[in-house]
């Protein structure tokens, strides 16, 4: 170990608009040391998430920008190497925010311990974490489905959009999702088991909804926002439940997107529209785990990832992501 | 009653922006007279709400267009003059959607007793009719207010907002009103209680609520939408309640209003954005009718009317209304 050195993708500048690889910095640093209570976690899996982009705003949001400098936030699955905690052990496998680095120093605080026979180890950071979570408590509890309902899911075939649309199957729904490639608006029919797909890049997004929806949409769970959110909202129905997610559309705008005001939507068909953030189910998301698991176990659930080998490819992969250019649930391998 | 004529505003065309006078034809017709089951009422007051704008178009929406060359709808307290069905007996007071006449025919189904010992019988299409009960159910039941939030109103000085301002103020909450005047400001500070008022007309609106709220927003009622809605929304605390009750700034435009897209702003404050149409709560107007008339008895629920007198200066007044014209609950006195 004394041989290896810890990388980390450092914040280099905020960007204007999309991020460019020479906004971050691949720097080779030392192996920290842990001190008493503290341990050593060596990271095996990143997970890369559209939130990362907000993080790298200087904008007042839900949780604290990254400094200039320091290393990326995000969630990884890690092996404890070393221990001065009485609450872990080395061996442990454990998942929390280790940042964009192949090693972490933690004191414990927010680190879950990872059960390695519910599925692959990388799932803790898939679709038994943060981006199943979201799909799982966004779509049960924020979009309150019944069987029977038309439900629609934009960036369908990404991380939380490919668990929300499964489990909208699994409870009844039928389910239209929308994507930006033929090769996933195909998967998530064929594989997935989704009812319909549109791909937004080549079709008019409002006469296939017409097309695929006469009856209209109950419950829409926006990651995108811009355009596809607009042609759902002039289709709900009365009482509709609108998640909204992400905003994938806005985060990388150089000027604001300008769209007709539709709020009175809202109020002719007495529609609900809801942002949430995975957070605040903190006490149930042992439940929503154990629920998955068992479905995936069940092979009603599957979950497609898209994985890119090494760190240093991290700033890449990001900028893919957050062009659509990703395949299911982005990760890096950092190490075996 | 022989002598007497029926006088009807009739919807005479579809209005493209601004209705105008021309929109209307102010009609004399003969009195209807009621079949087997049916009453003859003679109509009293009638109330002019903004939704009727919806109403003169033909486009989608939660209730029917209005015909052209039909009376215009409305709600209106009448006395039955006539009576051929059991369940009404001659002189009695009741409200109901008798539109913009004179007389009306009915056959009771939607006809609502007025109880005169409540309140001056107007108040039944007021504080006590379908904007109290507006007001009464957007507020309590859609904005959940907690004693201590900060609760934004526009159109406080309207029908809707002034009763908004006057429950949270009873609620034990801390409330801002955006109005169109500076005697509407001063009123609804003054007069009704609430906090501040912000003039949206000659005051920077975000700016006012930045020195007003510094510590954020819980509630906002909505009632008109347009770049009042947009400087609330970004300074939504964490958890805030919206209702959008109406969006009156909208309902005119011969083009759409463009504004940035702040979706993103939900998720950022997991807030919740709720349309509602007051006819949902039917079931409970018994207790909101009954818990504001006995605040009005305490004191502690004032209302303000605009009462323009005659039916055939409903049009006018109608328009002077959708131009905030209006100072209070507008309605038009028909007859003694």
């Amino acid at each position: 170990m004394s041989t290896e050195i810890n990388m980390r993708v450092l914040l280099k500048s905020r960007p204007n608009g999309f991020p460019t690889e020479d906004d971050f910095d691949v720097v080779e640093s030392p192996i920290p040391r842990p001190q008493q209570g503290e341990i050593l976690m060596k990271s095996l899996w990143l997970s890369l998430d559209p939130y990362m982009r907000g993080r790298m705003n200087d904008a007042k949001s839900y949780a604290p920008s990254v400094n200039v400098g320091e290393p990326m936030v995000g969630g990884a699955v890690a092996r404890v190497v070393e221990s001065r905690s009485p609450l872990f052990n080395v061996g442990d496998l454990v998942e929390g925010r280790f940042g964009w680095q192949s090693y972490a120093i933690s004191n414990g605080i927010g680190v879950r311990k990872v059960d390695e026979s519910l599925a692959p180890i990388q799932t803790a950071v898939g679709v038994l974490g943060m981006p199943g979570l979201t799909a799982y408590f966004g779509f049960l509890d924020v979009c309150d489905p019944k069987p029977g309902d038309t439900v629609v899911v934009s960036a369908a075939s990404g991380a939380v959009g490919q668990i929300v649309g499964q489990i909208a199957k699994i409870m009844g729904c039928k389910v239209v999702g929308t994507a930006g490639s033929e090769s996933k608006v195909k998967f998530i029919v064929d594989e997935l088991g989704f009812d319909y797909a549109i791909n937004y890049k080549t079709t008019d997004v409002a006469q296939s909804l017409d097309e695929l929806c006469p009856e209209g949409i109950d419950v829409y769970f926006d990651n995108v926002g811009g355009f596809v959110t607009d042609a759902v909202m002039e289709r709900i129905n009365t009482g509709a439940r609108i998640a909204i997610c992400g905003q994938i559309s806005q985060y990388n705008l150089e000027t604001p997107d300008m769209a007709p005001r539709n709020l009175g939507l809202l109020t002719r068909s007495q529609a609900k529209m809801e942002g949430f953030l995975v957070f605040a189910y903190e006490n149930r998301y042992d439940e929503g785990i154990t629920r998955m698991a068992t479905w995936i176990k069940e092979g009603k659930l599957k979950y497609k990832e898209d994985v890119v080998e090494g760190l240093k490819n991290a700033p890449k992969a990001f900028i893919g992501m957050l062009n659509g250019e990703n395949f299911g649930k982005t990760l890096i391998k950092i190490s075996e």
